[in-house]
């Protein structure tokens, strides 16, 4: 196809976070990022949260170029990203030799604008979703998408960044690790869209933590080293996954707590027994771990949280950071927020209020509040110092990557007509 | 024997404290509290931190009493001293059978009272000590104590508090766990005697917290029942026990240190396994850690801490709570005081000071300031507020328990000569 549009071979894209409820950690092979066990996440709607990519192919350009977040990378560096590309430049040289009508895009260099709509200080992975969006744009904007499946996409987004994989599906998403030594059958598969439960929300508590944390890449590879109990975790894998894909086939959201709560604390233990240890939940976390532990026990039968109980209402889940992001049914994402509200008290200030809380207002002054005020005094924790969060992010279940504009487009594209990202922030 | 002296069968004697380097986690059977992984402690000197006990058994006491801190409890709701007490009895019964010139000590009441130097704020595990005193004291009191091992007095103990059974030696004790369902073979046996490695020396650094903890008792049960990870636990231990006595054998500090460190994160990795989660470590855990690690990489040639690494200069390990025990060579607690008062800021009053250091102010102004200066800036970590630390305790590997009064004396006993405690603290 040979365009008169001189920006035809121009896509934007976004793609959305993924937030794991069976955890990956660790990796067999660190060059094909092939992970040592499954894992399986939600994907979150684009709507809140999203990296969005314009991708340009064009034979004027010089090199391969990488703005992220208004600032230019060294595209040459970036190990992962050279190997996306790489692969993806190869399948469409294939379809160029097949077809000897088709633009030579395979040996056109690249200019690619990515940003996030969330800051970095959300403390939320960007790479899943980064990679997501570059590995769907690229195959878009040099016209292969069409000739590979969703999941042969995902595998080349997890030469980017390992969860990035399931960043390409949107609902609930299984990261199977596969067998095969080449990585062929590392790939995801939607376990069900985004339709499928639409009562699912899910709060994303930002801890106030100025603490570097662990790099995640460097983390797991320590664990897979060093830890004792790893092992054991990855012979349990499997029948969590069986476990977890059941409980979201049958909408079961007790048996989905328990599993998800369960597997961030055994996460975190296998960083825990990490050589040195890796200390990702700090007290702000652990004071939402024990409040959503107390606050369930209200409705589990015998006051107790525990293995196999019922009437669960809030899970946590923490990935490689302090902050908790809870999933939970929409009935009670009221009262969920109201005691959120009690036990970490928000900004005063209207303003910071409102950026605070952010979609999350919408589900304010709807919960009972005398039942509120029952479950507080029957809680019984002392509430944390003004400050401990830094912001809460309400978002729900979404769809995969979208394609925002085909072809250049002045309202939606990151780059200008030159092919420069329209505003560089240094 | 029969006595003139009316207060002959009373004993005033002392029980240490013990610090665990091999963590006892779980109990296979919660009555005879028979542990699911055999243990490993350093006993620490009772001239720093000790329970002491007076026993008194006399024909004019009406009921068993026990004053624990000058607050008096009810004996028969404590079932687990009425174990300890039954089983002496029953050793002093068969005594009395054997020879009929024997006083009846069998059939007397007895009176305890029973105080720790260290107060209960300090975080330290006071059951230990406490129980140690309280079996040894009881077995000297109806002269039962020379009639049996001190492994079995351990046996005893253990029946009162599992940790209890360590603090019947000094030095370097292995609590074995014994396969045996009536846990006769549950027993403490010396590894090494307080004078085996002199210059080992600890450093508890009590850290302020509000926040209570998961009871020991109820918390390591719901360990037993929830984590899939304790029972991987379980089967290594006994490698981690025999590697141990190795170290402790040959006197290898680095052995020793990256042992304890691992063994401490595991434990409470397993915790974190746990459901609902426990959590016992704090920020300030989280902040020594670092340090140490951060400490320890300067020397352990390529700046990284990790297994197998040489040169380590400090160990940590926490129990069920917050509080750091550094275990430390002697020549190197001056750099390691001198590194926590940096990033763990002491009060600014004398008095307060004075408190805060106790005996660690013995080995503060013989570091090397130079190198101090250095090692904080390369460590490069965020000095914590000022109070984070509530006191550092110092002290060293010392004996087991001790007798310190035989008869009553004015001096010593804790019962007056009316039986009854001489001051009574509501």
């Amino acid at each position: 196809m040979l365009s008169t549009n001189p920006h035809a071979f121009e896509v934007t894209v976004s793609a959305p976070v993924n937030i794991a409820v069976v955890k990956y950690w660790g990796k067999r092979d660190t060059s094909l990022l092939l992970p040592t066990n499954s894992s399986l996440s939600l994907t979150l709607s684009q709507d809140d949260l999203r990296s969005t990519t314009t991708v340009r192919a064009d034979p004027s350009f010089e090199r391969d170029r990488l703005w992220l977040n208004g600032k230019e990378e060294d595209v040459t560096k970036n190990k992962r990203m050279v190997n996306v590309v790489r692969e993806l430049r190869a399948l469409r040289q294939r379809m160029e030799q097949d077809d000897a009508s088709l633009e030579k895009l395979s040996a056109q260099k690249l200019h690619v604008c990515s940003q996030n709509n969330f800051p970095t200080a959300a403390g939320l992975a960007s790479s899943a979703s980064g990679f997501a969006a570059l590995t769907f744009g690229i195959a878009h904007a040099i016209g292969v998408a069409d000739k590979v499946s969703r999941s042969d996409l995902s595998r080349l987004a997890r030469l980017g960044s390992g969860s990035a994989c399931r960043s390409l599906f949107g609902g609930f998403v299984a990261w199977e690790m596969g067998s095969r030594p080449d990585g062929v059958d590392s790939v995801a598969v939607q376990v069900a869209d985004e339709s499928h439960w639409p009562d699912m929300e899910a709060l994303v508590l930002v801890a106030s933590d100025a603490r570097k944390d662990t790099p995640s890449t460097a983390g797991m590879q320590l664990t897979v080293e060093t830890s004792e109990l790893l092992q054991e975790r990855i012979r349990q894998v499997p029948q969590r996954m069986q476990d977890m894909k059941q409980a979201i086939a049958n909408k079961d959201y007790d048996a989905f707590a328990e599993l998800t709560m369960m597997d961030s604390n055994q996460f975190h233990a296998v960083c825990l027994d990490t050589f040195p240890p890796i200390t990702y939940l700090n007290d702000v976390s652990r004071a939402v771990i024990h409040l959503i532990t107390a606050y369930n026990a209200l409705f589990t039968g015998d006051g107790r949280s525990g293995r196999g109980k019922k009437g669960y209402r809030a899970a946590y889940t923490f990935d490689a950071g302090p902050n908790a992001v809870l999933y939970i049914l929409k009935e009670h994402v009221p009262e969920v927020l109201a005691l959120v509200n009690r036990f970490f008290p928000p900004p005063e200030g209207e303003g910071e209020r409102k950026e605070y809380f952010g979609r999350a207002a919408n589900f304010m002054g709807s919960e009972n509040v005398k039942a509120v005020d029952d479950m507080v005094s029957r809680i019984g924790m002392k509430p944390l110092e003004r400050g401990s969060l830094r912001r809460i992010i309400s978002t729900s279940v979404g769809d995969g990557p979208r394609i925002l504009a085909r072809g250049w487009n002045a309202h939606v594209s990151l780059l200008g007509e030159d092919g420069l990202p329209k505003t560089e922030i240094a």
